[in-house]
């Protein structure tokens, strides 16, 4: 065995690692796209991300939230008003994923 | 409920998730940086991806040999050569990931 190849265990390389497979959970993106796109409120949430159960979406959110990507609101009207809203490092990592979003539709109309 | 939101399972956002979660998929984005990196042999994989087993290693090759890419080449040698390539869609996704890994990095170092 050569030792050509440096390990893919380095911290930096974990991090990216860590990153992917944070942007790679089930409906993250979505979630992520829906508050760019405006969504605030659970209700919006679920409206934006067809298919997503109540209990997947709060963990998510709650996910979101503990990864510092979004603050989690609470407005003490009557009802009380719970608003999502991206931090900047959420929409740091949104922008970040624009290209991937760029080649997954250039992929989807290009034939391999 | 309002309609200001439009459901984000058009075909285009479905996509972008199925990509997230293509490399969001454990082990996946440190194979194709080894690869970039200049690995081609299973053996290569093996020592630039620390702690991937043999089998997941052989898993994922065949996943993103099926997804179009990375190409697997057999080389009629003795004994046989197997050689793992990026195509050129590999090398556009990892073109596309750039500045998530750039992000990765950026949060690790600058406190939220």
């Amino acid at each position: 065995m050569n030792n050509r190849f440096e390990a893919i265990d380095e911290p930096s390389c974990r991090l990216f690692q860590d990153s992917l497979e944070l942007v790679g959970r089930r409906w993250t993106g979505a979630i992520m796209l829906a508050a760019l796109r405006g969504a605030r409120r659970f209700g919006e949430f679920r409206q934006a991300v067809s298919g997503i159960s109540d209990r997947l979406l709060a963990q998510r959110l709650k996910e979101l939230e503990s990864e510092g990507l979004m603050t989690r609101t609470v407005i003490p009207s009557t009802p009380v008003q719970i608003l999502y809203d991206p931090t900047p490092e959420g929409q740091k990592l949104m922008a970040a994923l624009q290209p991937l979003l760029e080649w997954s539709h250039q992929r989807a109309t290009v034939p391999a």
